[in-house]
């Protein structure tokens, strides 16, 4: 895994503990183009790392795989882009094992923020964010769910709440793709002209 | 297909003519995952409709199935957010009817937007269109390039050629969905806090 100096982001994709349809807490599959869609738009962002988290062994397989396929085999020499972004990705089976990581490369505590399509009180504004992250000494790891989003205790347990993305309408049903994408943008850009 | 009134801007995913990867002219293969994510970000946003190009009969004939799957099938039951999202595709075969669909549903005349990762004299910043989406009269369509990006004489012909999405780093390798994403969110949503 490479890790990109001078980001005080970091990104996790969570497979556990993520609800379902009826909002029971699951364990969901690894999708291939998260890993491809995301680690793009992380290393568009210049994000410090990728972890791909899940506790089951054959997922974490799976994703090493077509991880491989793009950093050391035919992909790597097919599309040297995208081995650039699918190496920021690391697979870690928990969330402390991310934070720990991140702890002994930034040599600080590490934050966690979730995020989720729906708002909720005390929640963290987008520009409060952008500020803390350009001007401020904290190291955050910014944690997505996938499948219907992260349960309800976990978001619960973290630090921050991120403000849900609104749109123009009262449909906020974005793939996990376009959210990250869409956080990244208004956390990192630069001025918009 | 719904259209959702009150919306002056319009997308379209292009099939033909996009580049290889070495440049050439062709006709791409339909993405089902484009469709998905491409159509949730443009209900989102509130697009006037999204339509998807391809001179490809089998192309067309591929993804109508997977929207009728989301529309009228079994997906319609068992998710109807993605049935709200998928209505707003429309199949084409070349842009031109899609132009004069517009024009005929807006009773004026449409300007087309392209867009790509690389900058261009004489651009359209994110801030310019914006405001020319929020106060004017004018109707615009947003052509997103599949595959490595829209031909360079299909770029030429536009009215309007949009600002690459800048990140924090030199590496612009998004992929055609995050882009979408990113560039409705720049465009469409309100003010950020």
């Amino acid at each position: 895994m490479n890790h990109l100096s001078g980001s005080n982001l970091y990104l996790a994709l969570l497979h556990y503990p993520v609800k379902n349809k009826d909002g029971k807490a699951i364990a969901s599959a690894v999708t291939s183009i998260d890993l491809h869609d995301i680690a793009r738009a992380a290393r568009t962002y210049g994000v410090g790392g990728f972890y791909v988290v899940t506790p089951l062994e054959d997922q974490r397989e799976f994703a090493g795989k077509i991880i491989n396929h793009w950093i050391g085999g035919a992909g790597a020499t097919y599309n040297p882009d995208r081995k650039e972004a699918l190496s920021l990705i690391s697979l870690k089976d928990d969330l402390e094992k991310v934070t720990d990581e991140i702890r002994a490369i930034e040599d600080r505590q590490v934050s966690i923020v979730v995020t989720s399509a729906q708002g909720a009180p005390g929640q963290l504004g987008f520009g409060e964010f952008k500020k803390a992250l350009k001007y401020g000494n904290g190291v955050y790891l910014l944690a997505l769910g996938t499948a219907w989003g992260l349960s309800e205790q976990f978001m619960a347990a973290a630090d921050y709440r991120l403000a849900p993305i609104t749109g123009k309408t009262d449909y906020n049903h974005l793939s996990v793709r376009s959210a990250a994408s869409i956080i990244l943008d208004r956390l990192l850009a630069g001025d918009i002209e």
